[in-house]
């Protein structure tokens, strides 16, 4: 019967591949045979005629009772060819390379990891949080498994209104619009108010994220002058925004990243003054703005829209939680046209971690943890100041963040920082190179190095360590 | 002092409209004096004068040791008008008014949601799934707080992987990305492969959530005939790929929404094999393939998958939880270009929810509550098919689904089912209407009902009067 021993031999194959492949991991457990009848279409017998194949080769074995598991021994008696050893990491050529890169570097041990955009656990409020899931797990209809409003859940919306009395924002939970982090939210703003072909003007150094997004949205970027004190130039916007079309603007207007900038009150006013005056909606990015050093929160270029221009996005992905996926869009006239975005691409946010923000927001905790956050990042700061200052070679400057996670480090014009992480990967640091934030050529000596790690020894030696690549590198 | 007069005026009033709106509610506790001085760089005393400003109002009240808080008295003193009753719900008269109002209708109390494309919470494992949320949040490092690899959680990708053996697709874990739903696993899968102007072929009806996306992308869609028993007609495909420059197909090939059809395996591996010549990725649909109400689990097209033309997606939305947003995508050769979407718009997926699917599937829990899940399901189906038979008008057609959630039904031409559903959702009963399934002029006597509801008297009851309202408009 050929037909038949082509189908157990099919099925015996396809196991195989899975156990080579560790789909199934030594010790699984196998479908039973009644299972791989019902599934295939086979006969018991076809069926115990696939795992003999497998038996036979040592990859399977029975257990009384029981069934049969992905055994061990296969991996004994056969002895295999030692495994080569090439470079575990490839080195890479491009800043694109880099960033989808960075998630994986990023989850490694042993690696100081100056390269990433959000707080180290430690500084997390891990315990307090937990509590805050389980306490949305009890109180959610069907803990959190059923679909609530396409808006987003009540509970953090109204926090999140709440909270924008502290900036002059003065929302309601109905100007609120809840997504899965603040990127999501930059994503659904452009796809709502731009168009592919379309331009948009960002700051310039820009977080990569959002050149990436715009990109590949098929917009025309343009970066604009940028100050690392007071942000974007107004004078060049201004003359920017009257000579050419603009679908919108994004600019993360407190603590840009990489460059720490604040924009002043004045500047928020104007940039608002102008949108209505063109008609340029524009994209604010305040995700750092409770990350402030000074002794007040600042307020957004939202604070001071009265004719609804302005898109408002935010996250609490640098503050509280960056895998829970809980961002925000107070998206004033373009409203219902983002809320329709959010219904095409996804529904619905994860409601269980929504819900467990909005219950951890709630309580005095987000303003107590904050404060703490706040001094631990100031802190920071001021030790990387210092040991740049020391290690780093003459001629490096530094930015002078007001708040927010990054430092922007210029190094002397001969260092070309693409070439200069790969050597700092092979020793276990990351940083972001300068040109990741930028589509022109521009900042090759420069480099962006985040304060939300854990400040001890071995992030201090790493930052030193860093700066010897530096000088190695003259 | 006018300015300092003007600034606790200023403050007073973007509190009282807080209180106004109910972002601030009766009882809420007012931001401390201090607070106040330090938000707003203003002194005590003027923070003080807002205050008391609010105070001879009666809209907030001191309380010892404590601070201000808002008054209910206020409600009470001042006679407010009667409030204006106008209908409750918005008449709605194009399809898009009904999607975008199906999230608040599914929500509200003592309506029969006939038109959720989801079980009811009642067929889920909830208190299990809690159990496993539990789990996530003490097994993930920070207690999911902080993100993982690009690709997805490693649990739930391993698991998907070897749950693809019962449709024999053998994924290895590799091959797996996650995404925050199906329909987003769509959207990733959209973005990377087609652009704006490009067209695409669909089932007809069409899921509507596809149709709509797919617009918002700027993709012209091509309906392709299709049967309610075996889907898409396959020698108009053929004529349609042959002729045409597709950049796409996407078919739910598994009990389409809404026809409830499958395709049999040799359209299947048909399908695969024309995509392959004419070198078009298919995006498949396999959200409903574990709802089989035959014997055996369905294959997909990806099973029949050699070249790496079939970008896989399906979630766990229709047999766990639809609001944990846990999706997947096998993408085939269109890998890492779909990754790349994902790290454009959304980064990270949520660990926590990811997680808890990740350990629920690990136990056999899975595939015991599926058994009873679709045992529930093909009852309920019979139920409908009764009921329908006896309370609906002659010339009633239906489908007969072979899983999943959903029933076509075609009514007598001269019923119009949006204005149906009008006179539906003033007796709390929702449906969707056929004309939501197309972007043609078709179907507008037909409708969606889901059998996704828990069959008891109400459910019972408001399907019999549903179908009075159809014979009332003969």
């Amino acid at each position: 019967m050929p037909g038949r021993e082509l189908l157990y031999i099919k099925i015996a194959n396809s196991l195989e591949q899975q156990i080579n492949n560790d789909t199934l991991k030594v010790g699984d457990k196998l479908p039973s045979i009644r299972m791989i009848c019902r599934q295939h279409g086979v006969s018991m017998s076809t069926a115990q005629f696939a795992y003999y194949q497998l038996e036979a080769k040592s990859l399977i074995e029975p257990r009384p009772q029981s069934g049969y598991y992905v055994s061990n021994s296969f991996r004994k008696k056969l002895a295999m060819p030692g495994a080569s050893k090439p470079e575990r990491r490839p080195v890479v050529k491009t800043v694109s390379d880099i960033i989808e890169n960075s998630f994986d570097t990023a989850a490694e041990k042993n690696f100081t990891v100056f390269s990433r955009g959000v707080p180290a656990v430690q500084l997390l409020p891990v315990a307090k949080l937990n509590k805050s899931m389980l306490q949305a797990v009890r109180s959610l209809p069907g803990g959190g498994t059923i679909y609530e409003p396409l808006q987003g859940n009540e509970k953090l919306r109204t926090q999140i209104a709440k909270w924008s009395f502290n900036w002059k924002g003065n929302l309601s939970e109905k100007d609120i619009l809840t997504s899965a982090g603040c990127l999501s939210a930059i994503a659904y703003c452009l796809m709502a108010i731009t168009k592919r072909g379309d331009t948009i003007a960002v700051e310039s150094p820009c977080f990569y994220g959002i050149l990436q997004l715009a990109q590949s949205l098929g917009l025309k970027i343009m970066e604009l002058p940028t100050s690392p004190q007071t942000g974007v130039d107004m004078d060049y916007l201004k003359k920017t925004i009257q000579k050419n079309k603009l679908a919108t603007c994004i600019f993360v207007s407190n603590f840009n990243n990489p460059f720490g900038s604040l924009m002043p009150d004045e500047h928020k006013k104007e940039a608002v003054r102008l949108m209505e005056k063109y008609n340029v909606p524009l994209i604010e990015d305040d995700i750092f703005g409770d990350l402030y050093f000074g002794d007040k929160r600042p307020t957004c270029c939202k604070s001071y829209d009265e004719a609804g221009m302005v898109l408002w996005c935010s996250s609490v992905s640098k503050t509280l939680a960056p895998a829970y996926r809980v961002g925000f869009i107070a998206a004033g006239k373009y409203r219902h046209e983002v809320m329709k975005i959010k219904l095409f691409h996804s529904l619905s946010s994860t409601s269980i971690t929504h819900e467990a923000v909005g219950s951890f927001l709630e309580t005095a905790r987000y303003e107590a943890h904050l404060r703490k956050l706040r001094k631990t990042l100031y802190t920071n700061y001021l030790q990387y100041v210092r040991v740049i200052g020391e290690s780093f070679p003459d001629g490096t400057r530094i930015s002078r963040p007001q708040g927010g996670l990054s430092l922007w480090v210029e190094l002397p014009k001969k260092i070309d920082t693409i070439e200069l992480y790969n050597t700092a990967v092979s020793k276990k640091i990351t940083f972001s190179p300068g040109h990741m934030f930028t589509l022109q050529k521009q900042f090759s000596n420069c480099m962006r190095v985040t304060y939300g790690l854990e400040w001890n020894e071995k992030t201090e030696n790493s930052l030193k360590l860093l700066g010897r690549l530096v000088k190695a590198e003259l």
